[in-house]
């Protein structure tokens, strides 16, 4: 730990090290802000270290891939992440993100940065008082974007508008946060997180490949560990209707972590007895 | 015209002026960049001048609804617009784009910056000699996007990571572009340009409302001036089977103009006596 610990927002740039947050690092033809085209993940820093950041940077190379960026070698974006985690004070919560653009318009390397800020008070509350959301469509099948690459099914990218216009939606509408549906009436996921139910003693999330989702790294992790709380775990698709009778709904994601479905479409559920086994399990701070 | 007329990229910030084109003028944490979470325009330069200026903010203003973008006044635009095009040669055919991002994460003011830069040869290429395209389906219904307001059809955003990826595949497929198909089989649009067709003496495009596709500026114009050429137009829902026997199909766009499709999905189309005719009503040079 450096000597002038931070917990307000750092920013470093790969090849600059750290600069002040405020620093202007992109430039105007960079296709990340013209275009959405680049990739990122977001990590949860607890005791200074960013959380399953290997899980983390095996999904970026695959987004990198589907979007055939030239992301830098992984000991490349580590020490990216140890240079920024140094001035960042450790008994802050903090959230990790780092992007790769595509660089340039017209040819040129990818911009790639780190920045790690404090967590908002409203993400904490969501993890101990769980969420209420409204069921929203995506407008296709459950299966539309399997064998459309260029739909970019699994990529996290950093084209986020409909992400963001879909929680403003759910602002605006009296929940906290969405489950975005398929057409034919499955859920699927959240804009920036993985549905999670269980059902008796088995702990289930959305499949994959089939339906375009991303593969949550928080998710995947709980449902490795699933036998930790003494259940099996497995993929299937699902409908509001069976959610509401699960015996928990979480949404998780790696900043948040589990935030229980308290609500779906005004529907209320019981709160469930396992939402503090499985946030002591992910090791999120209550 | 500026004693020192460019032919190369230029760059102008509001509030700020001309910059150099290579200077970082975007922060870490400028929504534009993390969540491709901003609107553009972007313009054909004639003769020094942008073509159909006024149309252009009209739709950067329904784009700044569409997603609750605090958009400077128009007068500030034109201005910046004006700035940036002194210093540019009117000799040179150009695009200009207008950006305005959501500014940095957790409030603050937008970013609003202007780019002008050449035209690339394969855009006039295209103009003068046609595309070859593909069929590929965005996975959703025609009608998906009508009452999703969260979808956000019809707002030109900077989430164009898809729009991007799928001219990637068309490159790769050994096509010049793509037409995105609904899942119900109706030809939508381009990723940036808009279907227009002829049949007999009317000319047609595709149905905005309805769609949620982006209302293309240029084609606007064109089928409001279609009378010059002893057509009438229309709306409507249109197959690419429909496509391959009509007089005439062209992508439109603001800087490429109208670009004649000559095959869809392999069948080639003769070329229609009219593309000429089409392209000297809207001003772009052949």
């Amino acid at each position: 730990m450096s000597a002038t610990a931070h917990d307000r927002r750092l920013v470093a740039v790969l090849g600059h090290g750290l600069v002040p947050a405020e620093t202007p690092i992109l430039r105007a033809d960079d296709l990340g802000a013209l275009r959405g085209d680049g990739i990122f993940e977001t990590m949860h820093i607890r005791d200074g270290q960013p959380w399953l950041i290997e899980a983390h940077l095996d999904r970026m190379e695959r987004s990198a891939g589907l979007l055939e960026i030239n992301l830098p070698a992984r000991g490349e974006l580590l020490d990216l992440a140890k240079t920024i985690l140094s001035e960042w004070n450790p008994a802050t919560e903090g959230a990790l993100r780092l992007v790769c653009t595509r660089g340039p318009e017209g040819g040129g390397v990818p911009t790639v940065y780190a920045t790690v800020a404090p967590i908002a008070a409203s993400v904490v509350d969501a993890r101990r008082n769980g969420i209420r959301v409204a069921t929203i469509s995506l407008g296709f099948g459950a299966d539309a974007r399997s064998g459309a690459p260029w739909l970019l099914g699994g990529a996290k990218t950093l084209s986020y508008a409909v992400n963001m216009a879909s929680q403003r939606w759910a602002l605006a509408h009296g929940v906290d946060d969405v489950l975005w549906m398929s057409a034919d009436g499955f859920a699927l996921e959240g804009p920036t997180s993985t549905l999670v139910w269980l059902t008796g003693d088995r702990l289930w999330t959305v499949p994959v490949d089939r339906t375009g989702i991303l593969s949550g790294t928080t998710a995947a992790w709980l449902l490795a560990h699933a036998g930790d709380l003494g259940w099996t775990s497995g993929y299937r698709m699902v409908t509001p209707a069976e959610l509401i009778t699960a015996d928990g709904v979480w949404l998780t994601s790696s900043v948040r972590g589990p935030a229980e479905i308290r609500a779906i479409d005004g529907t209320e559920r019981p709160p469930s007895a396992f939402t503090s086994a499985i946030v002591n399990l992910l090791g999120f701070p209550v």
